[in-house]
């Protein structure tokens, strides 16, 4: 399957962390996810972890919002909080519900440090650096989720986590990524100039961009590990 | 006229700072606003220099959002930060193209020391504080803009910035105010125990709260000068 | 042994996360450096991250700088960063050259994801909050080495890592560790009150605390695995 | 007189602001303090809120060094640090109780809107931005003061302002200036490369240059008022 199409920066980072990316997005988690060989345990596990990083990417795309330079950097980045925690979390805690976990259950979660250092690591980018060094460190989390979803949407036959491959795969998930990459060339360009990958700031963020996809390989390496 | 009722840490914080809190909301820009006295030029410059402040504001309420402790005030803040650029914003941009002011004339606003001033105080605040810092440097504007509204709509009889006073003194504004007062009062609770005013924390507030309150004086009092 | 005097909190944190400060101060990492059997490999590797933590926990020790809110906490926090960048580091800097490893070879130290994990943790907790959520997050590496140093000098009897043993458990350090105790219950008192133990927030930093202790585990976690 | 070699950037910010500097640099106050005529007042009052200033200059100073992405500079960032808060300010302290002026009476200044404007500018560039912008937003108050003590120093003649003057014309002040402008043009060539001064980034930089230079001017201003 081809790369999906979410802008040049993305296209560029995914190549130049291929390898990372590889283990990210092809990881043994994902493809159970994919043949169904997940089990619910884990698939639990995993959601209720979700929960909390839900909590922190939320925070750090509020961040970026604080760090935008331009109206359209900041409605943007406010429309993806707004949609995280109005839309996304509280479907999180419906299909957590239907799955027996409460909302109690949920915020009570004890965060593991696979979790953490994700999310940790993504604000404290923000924080120390800029809107890009945010954007570089969030796009594996959008854009991999994004391209895992279409991948797995094509190739899965019959899995119990038919929903979450949906979601992901879906066409509003998919826009919000085409959005997200279109937001990243910008934000680029008018930070860095037509010519950003030749700045030396470029290497820095395609770092970033790396450090972060170990890191959500890490995260699945948790989701494997639910009695850890 | 009474206080408007927007919660018990308003009340208090406004009663601690009752005489910097006179001179920003009897302020003479709010007297000649009610009275219909200022000169359009001056009213137009005030449009201005709101645009600029709107883009920090909501800056602001997206670091609030970043600092948040619950899911509750993370989505209020962002509900507040959607609301200021998505409705707010637009709303300001289409009143000043009816005054004969383009975006692009908005965007290129220089802005004024003492707009500048109370804006860094704020994020200031809030980059080295935490959620309720903010709240106490936020509160003067959101509640006095509710509290100016109010008054002005109760008093004013025939000025052409009717439209100003309606909007803050609208119900939609006094709701948010309301929504604003109570999500402070539960952030204090939740953080400083129930008897939040008798806290050392609770001084250092009511300091930011009158320094903000001093700032948003300065405000004013530059709407008076135009041309300077 | 009995625990080290660094005062009140410490005493208090230490107690409230029992289990994890026993798993982090006695764990398998520190006993091999006490009784000698830790292998060199491992012991290099751990220099080399350690020196990658360095440099973020010097961060970390200058934004309490900026954090903080009198002349004494300014003062005690920049010199512990002038300590660790003028002294610290070049003493590390000179024991990785006596040991093969150069300042190159430093500075291009792949960061392993259990050091990113502790000093993004405490680095963000900074930012997010205030001086106390940075020191709760500083206090198990400064005062855990403390008490670890002191445990291992009269413990420890032939080992090839004597010189590590003496540098924590020597009265430069010492005095770093009761300095750091004095600063962290002076700190809490000027922004909780006295009874600072009986309030919501002190909950939190009890958490903080425990976290970090666990990033620390994981830290030692890493040391025992150099290949990984 | 010409202009002092304080480096490249330098000599671009300033020429690019020229008019702001030449109002900054060549201030009432400034002049008053050379020839003599700056009643003892209005000396005594800057002083005071110089005491508030070096608190907040030594806060941004501190966010540099957590903001620093080479060992570099944040041993230059911890020296101001440390030069700062345990030799300015003491003796900033020192001085003020010779001319009358008690610690005390020192930690109790009403801060000036002047005052705060300017220093949580600087705080929020840094917090919002990066290393560069709190280059850009402090060398304003050190090269400027580097500048002014040299040329009033060649011209001065007789004033009870000698002192003052001689400390910023020294050796030793003048020292940190190149010290300061050659860290500021090693740390753009860093991230932004050889040709510096033709990236997007630049134009921001020299607003932030020409920003502060404004907000030192107005704290001239406000030095002038003490009464206010």
């Amino acid at each position: 399957m081809s790369m999906p199409d979410y802008g040049r920066a993305f296209a560029l980072w995914r190549a130049a962390a291929a390898e990372s990316w590889e283990r990210y997005t092809r990881h043994a988690f994902v493809e159970r996810l994919g043949d169904g060989s997940l089990p619910r345990e884990a698939f639990l596990h995993y959601l209720q972890q979700d929960y909390v990083f839900l909590i922190h990417f939320a925070r750090a795309w509020a961040l970026a919002a604080a760090k935008a330079e331009t109206l359209e950097e900041l409605q943007a980045a406010a429309s993806t909080v707004h949609a995280l925690v109005h839309v996304e979390m509280p479907l999180h805690i419906r299909v957590c519900a239907a799955e027996g976990i409460s909302q109690a259950a949920l915020e009570a979660t004890p965060e593991r440090k696979e979790n953490l250092a994700y999310t940790r690591y993504v604000l404290e980018a923000g924080y120390s650096g800029d809107f890009l060094d945010l954007m570089a460190a969030l796009a594996p989390c959008v854009l991999g989720y994004g391209e895992i979803g279409l991948r797995l949407a094509a190739s899965a036959t019959d899995t119990p986590w038919r929903n979450w491959i949906d979601t992901y795969a879906g066409e509003e998930f998919q826009q919000a990524c085409r959005t997200a990459g279109a937001l990243i060339d910008s934000s680029l360009t008018r930070r860095l100039g037509d010519d950003w990958e030749r700045q030396p700031r470029w290497k820095r963020l395609c770092e970033r961009f790396e450090t972060a996809t170990r890191l959500e390989e890490g995260f699945w390496d948790m989701g494997l590990r639910p009695g850890a």
